[in-house]
This record gives structure tokens, sequence and C-alpha cells, in this order.
């Protein structure tokens, strides 16, 4: 049996409560980051059993290190070729909640930088940790999503504090060289600022890149965190847990000291699935990256025909396709779509003020998302 | 079949990886808030069919009521006499991420007070959201829990801003009477201040006390919120939900439109067990209410038999005694108490600074919290 098994439209709405079971019936979900895909047995196996050993208790409160820490230090060795020390990894509920309490604890309270576009819920970050967030713009006409290194320089020159970065990059699906990721560390360095690296898609690399941990990078390691999980790229952000990586023991002991109160709302099931994916995972994982490369090319292929005038950067990561739709001439194209039948991401969640982008969630059957393009060139052409 | 079901040591310390799990063979573990019973077999069951069906997933992005509204509502009407408005519930990760928000978002920025003893959590939120904590300690020779609503009048005068209420209370056992809520709503509303009542044990209310939701207090609806779950009632704290409840649509709406990453960590599987909790556990529920209340009566017995020194207030509810040890001379009778083969919670964790009490978990077997009080008494005398 293939690895990757594809759910259907009955099996997504039950299982995707929010993706499929808040969109209206007729409409193909292809907005919200979860895929159209059974969750690997081995991560279904494990938690069942530990349900029925009624591990659905507080989880062991390690604040750094253990079965979690050494897990994700294994795969992260596997996969990225990264040393991690695994007692300088901190359980975290979630990507966002752990940059949250990283930028809370560890940044001068000084402006964060957020790249745009920006996953929805970055925007909100800055503000509830009392910062100010001052954008910088990608050029929506250049070739590729990099941060321009002037334009950081110039706002750590005027007081930011704090880079947030997200590598691989959602929606852009760009993948940092070690060359761009260099550059970043040099501006940020040299302003003494920080840098929060959201590497979520660390496992979604397709075939033609590699992901570089930011925390690989020479002389990272005391000014940045990465925030990881294996909850995007095994479909199980329902579970609750994530982990802040550290570089050295002086910023884990921070973070480690911080009051139970400001990080404690991991889950028991999210430890357990998290481990049986770093451990059990390997196998499934290189059949999804199979499959989502076949629908990347897929998607080329679909846009060329049906839209061709539909513009997007190289899908180097992730399985969400950041659509330029603006040669189509409508402000939102999102709601054009919706009522064509598909439902994506509107760009201005990633961007406010930005017309005629979307994000398009390719990780469902081809079947599907044959009929997702065959809807959009309806919908606008 | 007994609706509660004793775990065995092994069973607990599968189950409960922290009370157990991080407790050293041969000692036995009355500390952390969590029972050595069996989950009830509806909620294990749900929880079950949704890993099976995937639903592990994004919950239901729903920022109020929904079906975890209405399943509290429901709840709340049978057990408390409480009418709650659906919509006005929302979802939340757990109940101190709940206090932590509500006190973020709705209290002015002034001091918060708190009562003590206090759950040792509390103990960083004032911190953790920029606030100074003031603490209201309870006379520890008094002979009940109550506010001493003259000092509490007095903190607000000098400026305090937010009552931390905890009812029923964690570690004293004592559930405040409507005259009691009346006198607190008196003083706090003669300030402007307002309260955040944990009521995550009102479902724990032991025969001969009743619980009075805060909210159902006359005139509390536009100073208060109430956080609740049945993560403690129905032991399952690692599957993260909680739920705050709010007494009008204008606290309602300010807790709805902050940004996403200020509450969005709940889990599917939270979600999921927390309905199967509050629509199918009334006769589990039942069951261990009467558990409760033989395990209060032995622990009373032995206590007198073989520590009748010890004090304790009357435990009109929760499973957690907290008990005044210092006529056996120890400043910190947790530690007398590990060597002798028992784990308690020390109770400076919830008072620093105050000597010779402990916090006793007795949601265990009758033969358990025997051998329990044996091993006190073996240690302290």
């Amino acid at each position: 049996m293939a690895l990757i098994r594809d759910l259907t439209d009955d099996e997504a709405r039950a299982a995707l409560v929010n993706k499929w079971g808040d969109t209206e019936p007729g409409v193909i979900p292809a907005w919200v980051a979860e895929m159209d895909y059974a969750v690997a047995e081995p991560i279904t196996a494990a938690v069942i059993a530990a349900v029925e050993r009624g591990e659905v208790s507080y989880p062991l409160y390690l604040r750094s290190g253990g079965a979690l820490g050494a897990a994700y230090a294994r795969f992260a060795e596997r996969h990225y070729g990264e040393q991690v020390d695994p007692e300088r990894v901190l359980p975290t509920a979630d990507v966002t909640f752990g940059v949250r309490t990283a930028l809370d604890v560890l940044s001068d309270p000084g402006p964060m930088v957020l790249p745009l576009p920006a996953y929805d819920p970055q925007h909100g970050l800055a503000q509830i940790t009392h910062r100010e967030q001052w954008d910088l713009p990608v050029d929506p006409d250049g070739a590729s999503y990099v941060v321009d290194l002037d334009a950081l320089d110039a706002l750590f020159a005027k007081g930011a504090r704090t880079l947030l970065l997200t590598q691989p990059h959602n929606p852009a699906g760009h993948v940092h060289t070690r060359a761009e990721l260099e550059g970043i560390r040099d501006v940020v360095t040299r302003h003494g600022g920080r840098v929060i690296s959201d590497e979520i898609h660390g496992a979604l690399v397709l075939p033609g890149a590699e992901h570089v941990p930011y925390l690989s990078i020479e002389g990272a390691a005391d000014h940045a965190v990465a925030v990881v999980a294996a909850s995007k790229a095994f479909n199980i952000p329902g579970l609750k847990c994530a982990q802040i990586v550290t570089g050295d023991d002086a910023t884990r002991d921070v973070l480690r000291d911080i009051p139970m109160a400001q990080n404690e709302s991991w889950g028991s099931l999210g430890v357990v699935g998290t481990i049986a994916a770093y451990e059990q995972g390997d196998a499934w994982l290189a059949a999804l990256i199979e499959r989502l490369d076949q629908q990347r090319s897929l998607l080329r292929q679909l846009l060329a025909e049906q839209l061709p005038d539909a513009r997007m950067r190289p899908l180097e990561a992730t399985y969400l396709a950041w659509v330029d739709l603006r040669a189509y001439g409508h402000d939102d194209p999102s709601t054009v779509l919706r009522r064509g039948g598909v439902r994506v991401s509107p760009g201005h969640g990633y961007w406010p003020g930005l017309t005629g982008h979307v994000r398009l969630n390719i990780a469902t059957s081809p079947d599907r998302l044959t009929e997702i393009v065959r809807r959009m060139a309806a919908a606008l052409t």
C-alpha cells in the first residue's frame, strides 16, 4: 500500500475539521496549511496506544532535553546534518507560541522586523509582546523571495532589535541558502540584534533545495533560536507540541527559568506523536516529499495551460504556493475563487494592502488539484 | 464494573508520566493534581475515535460558541444551575493560560491581588503580564479560608486592579458561599476593579457544599470572567482545552477580537475529550465524587489516629488536602516525607516563606491513602 493515502472528501471532512469542516460543501478547501492525507500509521498507533494507557495526563514536565529533545536531535542530524544538543531543546505548545515566548523573553523591547508576506498569525506577535512591528516588504515583482539586506540594515540602524525569520518561507516557498543566511547574520550581529527563526517547514524542502538551519550558521548560536515542530510535515497540529531549539546553554537557561505559566501548554499526546514522527516517520516523510514534488510539477503544468498569466516564484519548499494573479484584474481573487468553488487564503492576510495574490494549498490528490485549477481558470477568465 | 477504576502502580506509572513517572520508584506520588483513576470510558472512546479518523488536525477555529460552548452551557446548567450563553464561552489551551489571557487583555495594567496560599503557577502570572503581584495572605491559624474583605478593600484602595480568585480553592479546599462572593463583588466594584475566577475545580465540590459560579452573582457579568475546564474533574489535562466564560457580549467581543497568536493553542483532542466529558461524563463524575467523599473521610480518620496534631480546614472541594504539620517541627515537611516514601507538594510552593505545610493529593485508592498516612506518621513522629 502506498504510504501516502489520499483522504476521500468524507474522510477529509471528518479529519480536517477546520480546513474542510469550516468550508461550505461543494467548495474544495485549499486554504489553511493542512494536508488531505492520512496521518502516518506509526504516529496514529503511538497516539492510540497512549490514549489507551491513559496518557492524557500532564506531560512529563521537563523544561528541556528528555526523549523529545533526543528525538529532535536525531531527526535534525539525519535530515539536515545539524548537530543539536538534545539538552538545548525545549518543549512548547506550538510554533507561533514558541516564537511569542522567545520574543517576549529573549528580545529587547525594541521593534520586531517582519518580512512581508508573512504567515498571518505572525502579524499579531509584536503587538501582544508590547513591541512595534516594522514591515520589510519583499519586491512582489522580484525573481525570488530574498530579504533585502540593505533595507534590513536600515531598520536595525533605526532601532529594530529582532528579526522574525521564516525559513523555509511561508507563504513564499523560498528556501534560504547558506549565503543568504550569512548575510542576514552579518546585518543582525552588526547591530547586536536577535533572530527568531520559524523553521516549521524545515522538513518540507522539496528536491533541488536544502534546508539550512539558521543555528547551523557560524556565529548564530548566541543571537538566535529556532522554533520547529513535527506538526506541519506530519499533519498533527491538533496534538500541541513544538520545540524551541537554542544554540547555547545561556539562552537555554533563560528560557528554562521563566515562570511555569509562561510556557507550559504543550500536550501529552503532542509529545507522544512528535517522538513517533521524528523516530518512525522517515519513510512516510520521503513518500510525502515525492508526492509534493509531483504536485508542484502538476501545478506548474496546469497553471501554464489554463492560467498562463499567473506568476509564481519557484516553490522550493512547503505545499503552499504563493500565486500572483494580478494579471486577472481582481483586488481579492480569493472571493472570486470561492464563488467559483475553490477556497484559497487571500494574499492580504499575509501582506495587508497587497492585492491580487493568493496562497494555494497543493497538498491534496492530483485529481483535486486538477479540479482546483480548472475551477480557478473558469472563475478568473 | 465500578465506574471508578483504580490504576495499579504499573498502570499509573504508564498513564501519569509526570505524577508517577517523575517520582522515584518506591515513593508513593501524592503531589501534582492528577488522579490515580482510569479515564472515563466515554472520553477514551471519543478520543480514540477522533485519532482513528485523523482529527489530530487544527480544531475548528471558532473563537466562541460552537459545540464546545453548548456542551459547557448544558453542563453548567445541570451541575450548577447556572445559565450560560454558549456564545459567550471561548476556547483556550488550559486554565492558567486562559487566566493569563484574560489578565493581559481585560485588566488595567495595575497590580493583581493574589490570595495566599495560591496554586504555584499563578505566582508567575502577574510578572509575565507586566504587573505587580500583591499578596493577600489568609490567616494560617483561621478556622476557614475566606478572603479578608477589609484587607482586599485596602489593596484596591491602594491601586490594585484585579483579583485572581480561585474557587473552589486550591490548595485550601474551600468553597466560597454566595455571601462571600457577594462581599468580594462589593469590594471590587467599589473600586472599578476586575475579577478573574479560576473555577477549574467547580465540578469537584464534595457533599455538603455547593459551587456558586462567580458569574452567577448579581452584577458580576461586567467585571469578571471565569476560566473553567473538564481537565481537572476528568483527569485529561494533557489534551489541552479549557474555556473562558464571559458574562456579557462586550467582554466576549474583546477576547474574541485579540490577535490569533494571543489565544490559539488549544488541541483538537482537547475539544473532543472535553465535549465527551461534559456530555457523557455525569455518571462517572457522580461516582468520582462519591469516591472522593470516602477518601476525605478516610483521611480525616487516619490523621486523627496517626497524626493527631495535623491540622486541616474542612475539605469542601477538590482532592487536594492542605495540611498544617507545623506541630511536628519541620520547616519543610515535604522533604522529610519524601525520604519516608511519600511525595507531597511543599507548602512554600503555594505561599513562599510559609513553613510546615504540605498539599496532599488523596485521589488514589483507599489502600494507597492508608499507606501514605502510615508513612507520613512514621516519618514525622
